[in-house]
């Protein structure tokens, strides 16, 4: 598969019927991943364009890990593999949206979402921000899952 | 209000109880827009650290726009202000996401979502890939909204 250059027309970004996506200075371009049935927004990260291509073939999210700088197979230690239902994209192509059921939790921590804390609002005036959690129940435990 | 300085724990950033937003080299966070009642994601966009405060103050979405370098004011232009109901950040507080409810449709095209496209699938080999319209309807006409 081909993942096409940027169009030089933003109207063809913006209405074209072909998927160019845009790629940060660094390669990567912003994944949004939620859940496909409840829309719950399980986590944030990136890919590039191997781990991009590489989702849209095998149909699993596959991003890329800044921290290790490689592809990084979701679900590869946890088990809890993403499966994809769609991929969308924005107006201007530089942000990616994909829409999955999960085999188990999406977040390291063992929440089914890596979006457990809120911040307290309103905010006090002079003080630091608080946060709170939103009422997620762990999954699992990180320390039995990723034993190494 | 203050935004606390990043700890140097990571036990901190993902079980304490102080926002503590990473801000990337260039000060911004990455913001996801959600619609609170229907889950939809509405759209992806930036914020700095004076944007993020101003949306914890006002409750409504301020980003940072990236081409314009300057704070944006979601609905100045279009009246289309998105009013946020909460404010929830990840494990390693290094993404924000915004739930809403907006005036009108997020997106400048007049669509609802900036999402308003797929990536049709399955790919096939050695081809561009194509997108085609998720079946969302334009609220707004864009020429008539960004007039000036």
């Amino acid at each position: 598969m081909q993942l096409s250059p940027r169009p030089t027309e933003k109207a063809e970004l913006e209405e074209g019927a072909l998927f160019q996506p845009k790629f940060d200075g660094d390669g990567l371009i912003p994944c949004i991943c939620q859940d496909a049935d409840s829309g719950m927004i399980l986590m944030f990260a990136f890919m590039n364009e191997e781990s991009l291509k590489e989702s849209i073939r095998t149909k699993t999210a596959v991003y890329f890990s800044r921290s290790r700088q490689k592809l990084w197979k979701k679900g590869e230690s946890s088990g809890n593999v993403q499966h994809i239902v769609d991929i969308r994209t924005d107006c201007d192509q530089d942000v990616v949206l994909i829409r999955v059921r999960a085999d188990g939790a999406a977040c390291h921590m063992g929440y089914p979402s890596c979006f457990y804390r809120e911040v307290s609002l309103p905010a006090v005036e002079d003080a630091p921000v608080a946060l709170r959690a939103v009422g997620l129940e762990k999954e699992f435990d990180p320390k039995e899952v990723y034993k190494s």
